[in-house]
């Protein structure tokens, strides 16, 4: 008789990314002759920069194919505090360094190594889905923050962050630049949240994949949180090599902060996965120090994605019922369409997602792939990720968006 | 004021591997001019076979440098299904199959999808140091079992289990063949083992990093216990291009068993990794089809451990106080030295070791970095990796510690 699989209590607070439910309907509906246009993954049709490329091939070729330490080969811990501190003015050693299989990686390990049972953590919602799951997977009580749409950006709801604060009040998870939100930080309220964590003694999250991905005319600088006063020691950075220079199946990052949670984090990485691929990081190191070549290769990228967004932008507000604001950082698109579902009859943003998907091939994320709906939502609102579209796939995909939403509005 | 870090309470139940503890050692003495013989970890001296090498340059030119799914890309879990099931002779499909950066991330996903908290496990002891660290860790019971030296072969303590077994034992682990043992088991062994985990509703996780380095002389042929009837569908199987391929810092491996607890083992991946280095996973495709290169490297390779082997066991027999029989798999050595401690008048045995290693050089793992030492233990072993030292070094490293141990018993 084969043995009954009965799952532990715990797997049922383990969440997923549904965005991948997304990728899966669209291939279904690929593979019956419809032709998507896909904005719903935050891939990127780039290469890789041809110099991190050929470093990979160098270490391949110079046998570097051994187990390595489990914190990362010092060469790259080094390269990292360096740059990641030189790029946010603040000083890190190899010490404050743990090389990781990716930057996802960090966020499971660093909950686990902060997080006490029963404790809180303030998480953006809408958000990258996988704190939501962690949180409460890893014994944390999840607690949902949002963001205000003046109707010219994004802005964190500080307000609401206070409200929310507790004596259990462990850590709080900011991503800025932010996913599916496209916002960035003023400077105020990036002290504002500072000043809120140093005064409630909260660790940061501080997840950064974005970090480099902002435009040219963002109104504000960008920054790291770790970099303001009194907040390094409290701090751990999510970096990764995956948006910045397209690397993003190579599995690289990195949690940088303080030698305490970084040292646990690292017996994390000992008994989960020994080491991250020894000749990657090598090549990692490369993709740090031959600056020429992979600053040209971000600032093209950087191009290429505003002309990208630029026009997205534009289009979209022409499509009735669908409107939004020029964002600042990441590639990704934040879409009201909460007039679009009225003028369609729709009360569920995910059957309107799928109706519009299924009528036109225009496949995108919506507000439920990014954490769950919080009583606190007012509109709807979509994600179009334009990392992997040309700029003739989202005039061809906006173009017929638009004709359908015409039609059906007549 | 920097905040103050607190470690989690769970934290405390983390283990380690205090393997790399002697790596630092040795590395210690070395820069200190000492000359060094290590014998301490288990990495190869041997290249990656260069068709993988190829394989993996290949994908990355043809840009497979992004995201893939969770579970691995359907032609790596295709070619596993078929050659592990083949090898093992029994049937899986890609369904059966989760791509692990590595062997080991298998046993916490495993440990994860399967215990219940305060569920007992029962593990090998001496075994991998990271089961005890992760059963405990992730809310399990660990329960350890050992062998039994008959003088030329290691057995599995099978009675020894069986009085372990309680209503609350939820999962075998089951390392075959074994480190740091080396053992083998036969069939009959093997057959006990299938049979109380039927009896009882077990779960195996069946670590099989060693399933073919198996020496031309063992007297039992190699078999997963996957393949005993009413097992399949109750084993998980920890696969790694680890150590066939000397691969152990590539980081590829795979989670191999039932759907259900695949299921559950590829939800924990996209929570944890996203996935595993995308075009290092079309390397391990070419790995396991180009069988005409791969089989003849692991040949070879396996040609060069016997004989590392032979000699490594007659010369450790010349050693005073020092004995071993001829292993029939993997590359380790495990030597009683119970005598060899008696003769210097050690009772602690990493004491024993220090003292060897600051004496001689002779750098080796003991007892006690595979498991806590256990009220059952009545002689004492250390372990020979010889998986990276040549005869050259072997011969030499023996004769020293001949020449030493000789020197203190005059
Ligand atoms: C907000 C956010 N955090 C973390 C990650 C993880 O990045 P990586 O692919 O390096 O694991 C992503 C990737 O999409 C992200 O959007
Ligand atoms: C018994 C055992 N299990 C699992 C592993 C993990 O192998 P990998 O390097 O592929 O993670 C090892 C590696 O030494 C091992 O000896």
């Amino acid at each position: 008789m084969p043995a009954v699989y009965s799952r532990p209590e715990r797997t049922n607070r383990l969440g997923t990314e549904t965005a991948y439910a997304v990728s899966l309907e669209a291939s279904q509906l690929k593979a019956k002759g419809k032709t998507i246009y896909p904005f719903h993954i935050g891939d990127l049709n780039f290469s890789t920069p041809q110099v991190v490329i050929d470093a990979a091939k160098k270490s391949l070729d110079a046998g570097k194919t051994g187990y390595c330490p489990a914190a990362g080969i010092p060469e790259l811990r080094k390269a990292l505090a360096q740059r990641i501190g030189g790029d946010r003015g603040i000083e890190y050693t190899m010490e404050n360094v743990s090389v990781q299989p990716g930057g996802k990686p960090v966020i499971g390990k660093f909950l686990l190594s902060v997080v006490e049972d029963g404790e809180e953590v303030l998480y953006p919602s809408p958000g990258y889905p996988i704190y939501e799951s962690l949180i409460d997977y890893h014994g944390g009580v999840p607690k949902a923050y949002t963001y205000i749409d003046t109707g010219s950006e994004f802005k964190i709801d500080i307000d609401q962050i206070r409200s929310l604060i507790t004596p259990k009040t462990k850590v709080l998870i900011y991503n800025n630049p932010s996913n599916p939100m496209g916002a960035l930080s003023s400077p105020e309220e990036m002290q504002a949240l500072a000043d809120l964590c140093i005064q409630h003694d909260l660790w940061v999250l501080s997840d950064e994949p974005y970090f480099d991905i902002v435009y040219d005319d963002a109104k504000f600088e960008h920054r790291s949180i770790a970099s303001l006063p009194g907040m390094q020691d409290r701090t751990v950075i999510l970096y990764t090599f995956s948006k910045n220079y397209a690397m993003t199946g190579w599995r690289v990052g990195a949690a940088i902060g303080p030698k305490e949670v970084i040292d646990q984090i690292t017996k994390l990485n000992t008994n989960m996965e020994a080491c991250t691929s020894h000749f990657l990081q090598h090549a990692s190191v490369e993709c740090l120090e031959k600056r020429k070549q992979t600053d040209q290769f971000l600032f093209d990228m950087l191009a290429e994605l505003k002309d990208r967004r630029d026009l997205l932008v534009k289009l979209v507000n022409e499509v009735p019922g669908f409107s939004c604001f020029t964002p600042p950082s990441t590639f990704y698109l934040c879409v009201k369409v909460t007039k679009a579902m009225d003028m369609l009859g729709f009360k569920n943003i995910e059957d309107f997602r799928r109706s519009i998907l299924a009528e036109t091939g225009v496949s995108f994320c919506t507000r439920e792939h990014f954490g769950e709906a919080q009583s606190f939502d007012t509109d709807h609102y979509v994600r179009f990720a334009y990392s992997s579209a040309s700029q003739e796939t989202i005039k061809t995909a906006l173009t017929v968006l638009k004709d359908y939403m015409t039609s059906k509005t007549q």
